[in-house]
């Protein structure tokens, strides 16, 4: 049976077995019972030997097998090498129907298809972008996919909801007792905040590195006391990709505009003043959104507590620049940002359970006064689409998306109008990934809309001159005399994935692509 | 019915209605089971506001009522003011029937007898430190007290025989979200490493600070996720007694002796060596130690690669001469050690699950090559008692001592061969703290006995002759021409305290004194 959830989304009772709780708003859902699954007691003995010597070794000490699930984290991004050659490894050992559960999958995890087809992955939870997106999308993985926020990750697995049996730690340098650290080696990648929950959690932890050293490693982000086994490999990734030597703002003077009509806005409505934060990422113009609110701080004379995020040099500049008190940073994109969290102890790094956990005492994202965002697509109702394109395909993750909308007390989406002739303001977009009422500001090169439900900001915005601001429906109609209207993708009955909401509920769900 | 331990003590199958388990050597015990207590799921949310103006505001949100369990940690040692504000407190409300669960307790709270006294306090589970130990050793509790080690009590907890009702932290800084730090503020204390368990187990948290910043505190070392309720006083202690100004090495000739044996066994049996470590703390003999190791290094021109401990600046001074690459640290003694904690990025904090916990994947005293210990009396089968003097008295907890025995390559105890006249070896010693099987080197100003298990280190030293090697019986017999043998103090039946060993067993009771 479907049933409306509070987006307007029809969810199915159960599905996979598993039974559905649909979107009840965005702060309606408690928690029930305690925490589940805490692993099991092991014993701490001196000369206990983890190191083994191949991946298959350390998957027989394991003893993997059918059905189990096994998790990745993805600070390595589009240069991970780990997932793809434990999945190689697992095949070759004969296991079958594994769950994987990513924190995300990349491109480069595109040959994880053959091994769906295969029967060694027989369902995914966590974000797929890209090519595995799309392979889903059209049908065919037999079980439902589960994509879940940062933050939705971390409560799934506290919660109970997911148990994990191995996790794999790609640790770009690690002690042979497994303490781990990303600021090191020539993989170095930053912090390991995403695999912090599933070093805690899992029965059975493996970390694998390229760079061994002799214990102790100091300082680490996870300690020996969690890790099972350590193997050391020749390279867990490429370097190249795993950071990205020099990030460059946008050209792009529409997506310039984008950014300072954002950065703009906050300073009239008065956002830009001492003590204020922020949270920005390393998009297109997440970076000059940096950039931007650097330029408006100086010229302002005002500074910075925070700056939490995907943390880029534009953020580190502002910390050397006495901007900012500290950076929190979950995720490092480029070397400067390594560099930054090696040498100095007002940037921090931050566990995703502290950044983002809804079923916690209090996370990071409640104290956000600004999340600028992205979205594939936007609705009149300000819900937004991260996940899916127009034409009904799954590309994207959910990321932090619903935890910072949800905390931070100003949600800023920032985005170009259309892109490739498709208006990005719809009448209810393909798939609800974050739900309207968590939403309050939409910027596109056209102007400002700012959801009716805070009056508060549009009566501290009524006397703005300098951007066109305007009702949401407007925005629309602009946009569409210049793209005309969206045609709906054809799609099929099947549910291929569920969008979870942070809280655990279903907020969306991905329907079949026909072909 | 009393059974025989391992340790030849006599242990009773129950009491105060919890089973027991007898020791039954120091790795013989498995866990049972699944982590149990894990505290229940919250809920964060934006503007949740966790200040309260009083201590009593913040009993009265965590819904204190009688019965209950709540826990403190010492890092404030004798200058803590936080314990006896709260139990003052809680008796103000007319609550009964506490269960207090400290890691230790000092002098400083004596005036809590007043309230066992007049029944708010009923159970001690925690290390009993002078004054109280003597007033629980006459019998004056009607319900028997559990002391644990470090390591013991985080297992403690992880394993649900002890289940936290609420939490308190006394922080030298807080934020109003609850993020922790000991690292600044008129109370700093260094690390608060002692109550990263209790934070994640106790199902309330209350984080007490006398220097209250705005979010985020960065770095901290207990998160937001973790807290209730932030409580601003005007002083949680007295930082005179919270750390020493300049801790000053012994100037006892037998002590500096002792000290003086134990490197130059170290150095003749090969043990200084680079990639070496050890541990020692801030007694009269192990700064001494610390200071001839530094020598001896320099000397040979060896480095460590890491010392842990109660750390002091003579360790600190090591890391900056480079005789050491790292410092860990569970607990700082002084000034310097904090200073150095806040601005080296090699000077790490770590938890005392990471530092002790025997039922964990791997904890740090498994890693370390020497332990340096002290001891209240030893005897021949090399069996330690750190809690109670001859004369039968409960006077000390038990720190890390069967931890770091359990764990460390060399196990050296190092005291003077007899105080106040009385001997410190005999034939039994009055508590079983630490089983003689991780024991192995006596150093006394008499010289050195070794564990005969110990058949490696006997070969080894065979050739010394600067320093006096002995069997201990010999050692034994050396001291009682000094002192005379020992009179066994007058003990009544009733058992008055539990010494836990680090796996959950009992290695040894107290029992009651004559008055």
């Amino acid at each position: 049976m479907l049933r409306k959830n509070a987006v307007n989304r029809d969810i199915p009772d159960s599905i996979d077995n598993r039974e559905l709780h649909p979107f009840a708003g965005a702060f309606n859902t408690n928690p029930i019972g305690k925490r589940k699954f805490a692993p099991k007691l092991s014993i701490s003995k001196p000369n206990n030997d983890k190191l083994c010597k191949t991946v298959r070794d350390a998957l027989e000490k394991a003893q993997v097998r059918d059905g189990m699930t096994i998790s990745f984290h993805h600070h390595l991004r589009e240069g991970d090498a780990v997932v793809n050659m434990v999945i190689e490894e697992i095949a070759k050992m004969g296991i079958k129907n594994i769950t994987i559960f990513p924190t995300a999958l990349f491109a480069v995890h595109d040959k994880l298809i053959e091994f769906v087809k295969s029967g060694v992955i027989s369902k995914i939870e966590g974000s797929l972008n890209g090519p595995i997106g799309k392979f889903v999308s059209y049908g065919n993985m037999k079980n439902t996919c589960v994509l879940r926020s940062h933050g939705g990750r971390v409560r799934a697995i506290e919660s109970g909801d997911m148990k994990i049996d191995i996790a794999f730690i790609a640790s770009p340098t690690a002690d042979e007792f497994g303490n781990c650290s990303g600021l090191y080696g020539k993989s170095a990648c930053g912090p390991l905040a995403y695999a912090d929950i599933d070093s805690r959690y899992a029965e059975h932890v493996i970390v694998i590195t390229d760079n061994l050293v002799k214990y102790p490693l100091v300082p680490h982000s996870i300690p020996s006391t969690r890790v099972d086994t350590v193997v050391k490999v020749d390279s867990i990734g490429d370097p190249a990709l795993i950071v990205t030597g020099t990030m460059r703002i946008t050209k792009s003077p529409t997506r310039l505009l984008i950014a300072k009509y954002s950065v703009d806005f906050l300073d009239k409505i008065g956002y830009i003043k001492n003590e204020m934060n922020f949270q920005t990422g390393a998009g297109g113009i997440s970076l000059a959104v940096t950039k931007f609110m650097a330029d408006k701080m100086r010229e302002k004379n005002v500074k910075a507590k925070f700056i939490n995020g995907g943390i880029t040099k534009y953020a580190v500049e502002m910390l050397k620049e006495g901007l900012t008190d500290s950076l929190i940073d979950v995720q490092s994109f480029d070397l400067e940002a390594i560099e930054s969290m090696r040498s100095d102890k007002n940037h921090f790094e931050c566990t995703v359970d502290e950044y983002a956990n809804y079923f916690s005492k209090g996370c990071l994202v409640d104290k956000l006064d600004v999340g600028f965002l992205g979205a594939t697509e936007v609705d009149v109702n300000f819900n937004v689409n991260v996940n899916t394109h127009s034409d009904g395909l799954l590309l994207h993750g959910i990321g932090g998306h619903q935890d910072v909308a949800a905390g931070c007390d100003i949600t800023m989406i920032t985005i170009p109008a259309y892109r490739n002739r498709l208006p990005i303001i719809m009448d209810s977009v393909t798939t609800v990934t974050t739900p309207g009422e968590t939403v309050d500001v939409i910027v596109t090169e056209m102007g400002i809309a700012i959801n009716p439900l805070r009056t508060d900001l549009i009566e501290k915005a009524k006397n703005i001159k300098s951007i066109p601001i305007m009702p949401i429906h407007e925005m629309k109609n602009k946009i569409e005399k210049i793209t005309g209207k969206m045609e709906k993708p054809e799609k099929k009955d099947r549910i291929v994935a569920l969008i979870e909401y942070r809280d655990g509920t279903i907020i969306d769900v991905v329907r079949e692509v026909a072909l």
